[in-house]
């Protein structure tokens, strides 16, 4: 595309100031309290897409937290791009562990990301890469450069399981039509190592309550004469893994897609070093199924991790206390062909079968999806492909990521098209972390990357 | 004693309402949030001594909150007892599962406490019993029917400790001599089955810490390709138990007094429903080590309990994260001859041990103390039964309990004076828990009970 790097250097102040605003809005959709700097969020949504170049832009209400939808239709005999992304944002706690507030954003250099970074929870997953979507089409219509069709459909329930992004799916099919999806909410190997993430985990997601006595009780009085909620919710978990650390629930490896010998080298051969990759984490070990390797253990294996376990005394000092009651919330990511209710119910049937008697067990669903996987003979794929060989001067890696984009397999089987995922964000970016980040130098990388996208895919396409 | 049912009809009114301005103190020693109102209820209590006819009353300054002193000396030929009693109180936490303010007391009847009891966190530990034990002395002192000497010492520690008693009661070995020590921190079966505890279990309290990677991290990234702090802890909790309920830490049994068949035969005697046992914690199992029955698990055998567990995500809705640190409380009950200071040790050598490459380890001890046992042939042992035969027409049930009561196994050590365990209290009412109650029947029957205590010790003692 022409002139695209002149423009950037020209706007990009603006480009930054416009993503920490949005990023000063605290739209945390798991924690009601924040409800309306969601809402807020959403309008903000609206107008920029306006300002844009879209002719048309609402805001669809839901169950939820509204969708934003946009559109610059130009031809009908020109392909289609819907671009989703995500408003919304995870929680920031541990809030004690951010170096600056989470929603007060401030750029600092790091080693990753010389050029400084972005640094505010959602500034890497999903607002920063979701508004490069956003310039990129500034660009393209400011410069009457737009080679195609473009809908837009921005969500705020994505860090909560979209629930309400599959009924507005389902019922939206011809409004959404489209030949590919486009998708900024991942990330790639590193700023000189391009790639594209070419397969997502499904998910599976539940929170478990173990009910023992009826109220708190003394310790010492009834200490090794009940069972104690935590001993047994402690027992239980543990037992969901063997000491290989294979997932003990019958029939969970059922439909797990096994790769071949071939394509389990071709992975290998992504530049990946274990000893960097401990020295990040700050681990003298790395943890995980025998028989795999660090980046097969997270992209092509299934897993189960307790994401926050609480009950008892918790508080400052000591209290003898037997607890009640005691939770776990646990997700599994699934890979491919692993249908996530199938999961869901064989966890439940599972864990609930584990129970000893002395108590009562509940196991809630909070969401999940299915995993996803692009072909890279795609001409989606190949345009992302040439795009980013244009703008990084290398031709990108096709990588499987362990991540969940539980939507993206929804749409292809409601909109019956493919989706591709151009990320320009970092392990080290600390998504879903304390301190997320995004740096500058990606931001910019990925306004200048997708107008190429467009006009490769818009080539491929005729 | 002569008016004692007279003096009591007379002042009851009183009594309940003194009580009822003391439970109103949040006077929690765990949470430094409530430091004011801990020493208040000091300052309290300091008044109430010198009311109820105390000669001399100092509030003794420590390293943490203060130790109330008061005494009464008529004769140096006559016995001089001990009260020992804690005017702090558990935190009341969860709070939502109080019908009533636990810092607002209230009086109802229940199935238990006909004539009512008083509602409140503290009304039953200690509060309730330290202050019977206030009110018998104003009514000895008050009708010139106080046979012997007697010192009073009430600390603000017991709930999170008593490390600055054990401390104080060690350099003050001449102004705390005495020739038995009276406490009434503990309970009886029945309101109708009197009894008196004649063993008291030890603790040892730590707190654990499992450190993984040096952030928290998107479990989707990072899921099955490192240790989860989480899923760890459980493992590592789990295993401290077998498939008996046998603890697995090396050693942990090795001083474990044994009782002999006849001892638990006579242990068995107690009047004691499992139904009843069951029904009231709404479970419909027990749950403890293999072997030993219920009564036993909770008082003549050594436990370990989670009393708090806490790490990752615990708000509302779901994150997908794997946490950086993992936390438990834990606390082992211990039996005679179990040194608190070893088994400490013992759990954290092997704790440690037991880690993973790939974690962190911290363990920090929080407190603990030594088990202990009343010989029912003493004239203190004597003296009580006496008393109760008196007040309820039966002569008390010797019974060990679970609790721990760290500074009685003290006081024998540094004091060589016996501690008589005078309680009042029932299983039922509560303590540690929601909704702590305390009998007003139980209230009025510990002033009935604790002069004639006094007047049987005195006239044993010549």
């Amino acid at each position: 595309m022409n002139h695209i790097q002149s423009y950037i250097n020209e706007h990009k102040n603006r480009f930054l100031n416009e993503l920490i605003k949005l990023l000063k809005i605290p739209s945390i959709s798991a924690d009601s309290t924040y409800k309306k700097d969601v809402l807020k969020t959403a309008d903000l949504i609206k107008i920029s897409l306006e300002k844009a170049g879209c002719d048309f832009v609402e805001i669809c209400e839901t169950n939820g937290y509204p969708i934003i939808y946009g559109e610059k239709i130009i031809g009908k005999n020109l392909p289609t791009i819907l671009v989703y992304g995500h408003y919304d944002v995870q929680p920031p706690d541990p809030i004690d562990l951010w170096h600056s507030p989470p929603f007060e954003p401030v750029i600092k250099k790091t080693e990753a990301h010389p050029d400084g970074a972005i640094y505010a929870r959602g500034a890497c997953d999903d607002k920063g890469q979701m508004y490069m979507h956003v310039k990129a089409m500034e660009f393209m219509t400011s410069t009457n450069q737009l080679p195609c069709n473009v809908k837009f459909m921005i969500e705020g329930e994505e860090e909560i399981g979209s629930s309400n992004l599959a009924t507005f799916v389902k019922s939206n099919q011809e409004k959404l039509k489209n030949d590919v999806i486009l998708i900024s909410d991942t990330g790639m190997i590193a700023n000189n190592v391009p790639s594209i993430t070419t397969g997502l985990r499904g998910l599976s997601y539940v929170e478990v309550e173990v009910t023992g006595p009826n109220r708190d009780l003394h310790s010492g009085l009834y200490g090794g004469a009940v069972a104690n909620p935590i001993n047994i919710l402690t027992k239980m978990i543990a037992s969901l893994h063997d000491e290989d650390n294979h997932i003990t629930i019958p029939g969970f490896y059922d439909k797990v897609e096994e790769l071949s010998k071939e394509e389990r080298e071709e992975m290998g051969k992504a530049p990946f070093s274990l000893e960097n990759y401990k020295k990040a984490l700050d681990i003298d070990a790395v943890y995980g199924e025998t028989g795999y390797t660090t980046n097969e253990r997270n992209s092509i294996r299934p897993t189960l991790d307790v994401n926050g376990i609480w009950g008892g005394y918790i508080g400052e000092g000591a209290k003898t206390v037997i607890a009640s009651k005691a939770y776990a919330k646990i997700s599994m990511r699934l890979v491919p062909h692993q249908d996530w209710e199938d999961i869901t119910t064989l966890f439940t049937n599972h864990f609930e079968s584990i129970a000893p008697k002395g108590v009562k067990i509940k196991v809630t669903p909070h969401h999940g999806g299915q995993g996803y996987v692009t072909p890279i003979d795609s001409i989606g794929y190949k345009a992302a492909s040439k795009a980013y060989q244009d703008t990084f001067g290398k031709t990108p890696i096709p990588q499987r990521s362990g991540g969940s984009i539980p939507i993206v397999s929804l749409f292809e089987q409601e909109l019956k098209s493919k989706t591709i995922l151009m990320g320009f964000g970092l392990d080290s970016d600390a998504i879903h972390s304390p301190n997320e980040h995004f740096g500058v130098w990606n931001y910019l990388k990925g306004i200048e990357t997708i107008p190429l996208f467009y006009k490769y895919f818009t080539e491929l396409y005729k």
